[in-house]
């Protein structure tokens, strides 16, 4: 069994999307540690923790392995994959969800390979709080820890959720969720509240508009990637955290010029994910694609 | 009569504003030619081309003056000046129009003062787009032009829009606005129909989020300035011209390195405006502020 630096614990989903100008795709790899792996693993191997069903395409796990991934820290269960259907509306911007099934995914009680254990990068992605909990509770001794959630566990889980802001270094949210958790519509204000609380750093992602790094005496923007078109945005949050703790992982440099640049390799591989469908997103693209797009970000932002 | 070498036409007007947590503002000087002179002025003496009633009140011209503008372009006619009445909503992100009175803004046929026609900066702001053609007709050699419109002209005059937007140098629009005018979501697309109508360069405002400048082979993007509170939004916009064409009639430039500074200008320029009520927006602020969030900006968007 291989070390992982860098593991990730989060869904694994059958996906199915319906867009408003082209076919429906049905049944297609989704969720939060994969769209995490397949980009982090451009720069680290990753070590997947997750749970899918006995229904789960061999083709999938095919996927994850070639991306780089280590799945020894996927539980396979007798039962359904997690599912998830939605529907995009007329201008991508909007997503209306249709069905969850939670499945195999509502018992998972996450165990690490021993393997994982040593994991220096740890990110927590889109899964019950309390799993984060217990994946924090095995690890021994991390160098960074990573969060992030979506508003069904701050609808239901807020106390858990809040726990585990307070146990780790970098929390990732969206715009939305982070005036929704700090009660806050103000975003400078609501990562001070985010912070006064236990983290050293927050990112706020703002899709098209890019996103924000605060610390607590930091501030960085990066835009977002100008796209002639957005064909599937689904996974783009995951695959910004995986390109961001990949970096991290691969250069084992947590200083404030390191996170700097984690941002950039986010938001590249965010907008690499929101160009092509589902798990296809990163299939025809290499490290020199990244690179060319790091020096686009640099030439985008640069003024005297 | 003194020269212009930038000039601005557009509204001045007497804005009623009510707010949800301050007492509301009654009868302020208001309008897209006072913020646009209030900002240029930092930069260069601006003349303004505009019209107020007789009841416009004394002390107001002399804040223009004093500010550095050139007043002589403006006409004082006998009726009452424009208004404009406007609620924003609890989250200060979206307004309410309560009351719109054209008054003598709808009689308006500017005339240039004969030291205005040798301008070589020439700002079209929120006003009849009729009466942008009659400036572009009256100035004699322009360097750069630039223009901007709000909804109401692109709902009622779309056609003489156009005809001015194939006959300027620089489009202003905010996002919902080039949206609405070249029938596009996606921001790059609208940009790129823009300018394949004429102009050079398209910059697209974006509130809290930023702006982007489009050029044929340019793409520049410039976060918001990060702020604890927006108190007051109204002119932010006209705030970030006026920064943007003080700095690029200032330094007679128009190089793509010097526009991307004059984005940083605006962006400036338009953050103090949103920090402050009215026309009262740049009272306390002086060059050394303006240069310190320059260099804020340089530490917020810079990486290796």
């Amino acid at each position: 069994m291989c070390m992982s630096n860098l593991i990730v614990v989060g869904s694994i989903a059958l996906d199915t999307t319906h867009f408003p100008n082209r076919e429906s795709i049905r049944d297609v790899m989704g969720g939060t540690a994969s769209y995490f792996t397949l980009a982090s693993s451009f720069f680290e191997k990753t070590g997947v923790i997750s749970i899918i069903g006995t229904d789960f395409p061999e083709n999938y796990k095919e996927t994850l392995e070639k991306s780089g991934a280590n799945i020894d820290g996927i539980e396979i269960k007798d039962g359904k994959s997690f599912r998830f259907e939605s529907k995009f509306m007329d201008n991508m911007d909007e997503r209306e969800d249709l069905a969850t099934e939670i499945n195999v995914l509502g018992e998972f009680n996450p165990k690490l390979p021993e393997a994982y254990k040593d994991a220096e990068f740890i990110f927590l992605g889109n899964t019950d709080p309390e799993q984060h909990l217990s994946v924090l509770d095995q690890v021994k001794n991390p160098k960074l820890t990573a969060f992030d959630t979506i508003k069904l566990w701050i609808d239901t889980k807020l106390d858990t959720v809040m726990e585990v802001i307070k146990r780790v270094d970098i929390v990732f949210l969206n715009e939305f969720e982070v005036r929704d958790i700090f009660k806050e519509q103000n975003l400078k204000k609501a990562a001070m509240k985010c912070l006064d609380l236990g983290p050293s750093y927050i990112v706020i992602k703002k899709g098209e508009h890019g996103a924000l790094l605060y610390g607590k005496d930091l501030h960085f923007s990066i835009p977002g990637y100008p796209l002639d078109e957005v064909v599937d945005p689904t996974g783009a949050g995951d695959s910004f955290a995986g390109g961001f703790m990949g970096w991290i992982a691969k250069t084992r440099d947590i200083s404030e010029a390191n996170l700097r640049k984690a941002m950039v390799y986010g938001s590249i591989l965010a907008s690499f994910n929101t160009q092509n469908i589902g798990p296809d997103a990163f299939k025809n693209i290499n490290m020199l694609d990244i690179q060319n797009r790091y020096n686009d970000f640099r030439r985008i932002v640069e003024f005297e």
